[in-house]
């Protein structure tokens, strides 16, 4: 019955009533973790923190959380480890409790063994049919509805890119189904505002706060896919795998240029710290 | 550790890989008993079907869920019986497994007492601010992702009416916040198509199959704000409460007319087959 998952702090399972299962009422993160320590967590907890105050879910002390993580992925191996926060069970209906009692999952899972091909010779990233919902009052947090990245993800599947190209309802570039995106123009990195819909990756934030070092100045707003072809360069990010540079878009063949190579360089210099 | 409820058959928990809890990956079911007997069964699980159908999870026969909702529901009280039905567990991302083996949980919650006034005397229906994301490969089913519900619910909790009218991101009417929203306008029944975003009630079916005999000519379309606004007689329908007219729309009052009276009507005498 053990599944090595923690709830609330111990071996167990999951309320049938919780409202995350009910509703997708929670937040999640997914990390990466090496020699039983997390990279980026401060990062990670910022974003939960934020998606916790979004959704009015009162949330742990950072030690608690740290704590429980530990304890989660002490062996030194590289793995996934992934937190749940949900507003905990309530009675039925949409409307939640007053005080609700949050429900804490956290869980280890093993390290995806990406071909090192998709690091130095790139992806090919292909845009889908599935447009996504816009909601301003989600956008950015990384919320449990999850389902129209399910979706996203099996039509992808149906041919052989490594990613897809997700666009919003209004036509504005969002992201990739599990990571975002950035074109490089000139001396700007672009990526899109994640306004509407979308994910703010912890990894977008490190590139944005870091591209300055190498010269790059960030800029975040309304992308439309043309924006993204005419770009000197294109990658992928998340803060599992890194940056991924795009090799072919919609078929298009595309240069692996020289400000990815850098950003990945900076990225790997910071992993050392 | 026992909640009442079901996994697969049997009183557990939930384990914390589901889908259903990581991704919203799953549909849900909410279902009046009475004397051990749900109402309604046959349109909540063709609706069931449809959603799994959608979302290409497979389900158990009917026979087997009809078994394990007669387990739960088998005293006679008045109650609300939840069926969820989630992808089951996958490893980790968002890809589903090939061959899912998907996660059936029967659950029961006491009967909802709402005053007889709301069947009476009517409603009052407040337009909220939150619009509803906009995925037409979502919209009808009653799947997991219910944030924006919730999120909508907590604005309704502001003031002091009943229920919430959705709008979608187009500026068109989607329904109640766990509703649907019906206008009579002359010998029409008019109700939202339900084809970007928001829920095909199973009562919502049950009076578009049936209004004919009123000599109501049913109709499912676009509908502006302005329509129910100009509308003869509004209420909203769900599978537990039935039909509630609407007796006041954004503060301004409305007449309780003799369709809804008689659709009310329609309904007690189906009760009673």
């Amino acid at each position: 019955m053990t599944t090595g998952w923690l709830v609330d702090g111990k071996p167990g399972r999951v309320d049938p009533r919780d409202r995350g299962l009910a509703y997708g009422d929670g937040v999640f993160e997914t990390m990466a973790a090496r020699s039983g320590r997390i990279r980026w967590l401060d990062y990670h907890l910022d974003r939960l923190e934020e998606g916790c105050r979004r959704l009015a879910i009162p949330l742990a002390d950072r030690d608690t959380i740290t704590h429980e993580i530990s304890a989660v992925c002490a062996d030194g191996d590289r793995a996934v480890v992934k937190l749940i926060v949900t507003r905990g069970v309530s009675a039925r209906g949409y409307a939640p409790a007053e005080n609700p009692e949050p429900t804490r999952i956290i869980g280890m899972a093993r390290w995806p063994a990406h071909p090192a091909s998709y690091y130095t010779e790139g992806i090919a990233l292909r845009t889908l049919e599935l447009r996504l919902g816009e909601n301003p009052r989600l956008a950015g947090i990384k919320h449990l509805c999850r389902l129209e990245q399910v979706l996203a993800r099996v039509e992808l599947n149906e041919t052989n890119e490594q990613e897809g190209l997700l666009l919003d309802t209004s036509g504005f570039v969002v992201g990739g189904t599990a990571s975002n995106v950035f074109a490089v123009s000139g001396p700007t990195l672009l990526t899109p505002g994640i306004r509407r819909c979308g994910v703010k990756g912890v990894m977008r934030r490190v590139l944005l706060e870091s591209c300055g070092q190498l010269g790059l100045r960030p800029e975040e707003s309304d992308l439309a896919p043309q924006a993204l072809r005419d770009a000197d360069e294109l990658f992928v990010s998340n803060s599992i795998f890194g940056i991924w540079p795009v090799r072919n878009l919609d078929g298009q063949p595309r240069r692996v240029g020289e400000a990815t190579r850098r950003l990945q360089e900076l990225l790997r210099a910071r992993n050392r710290e």
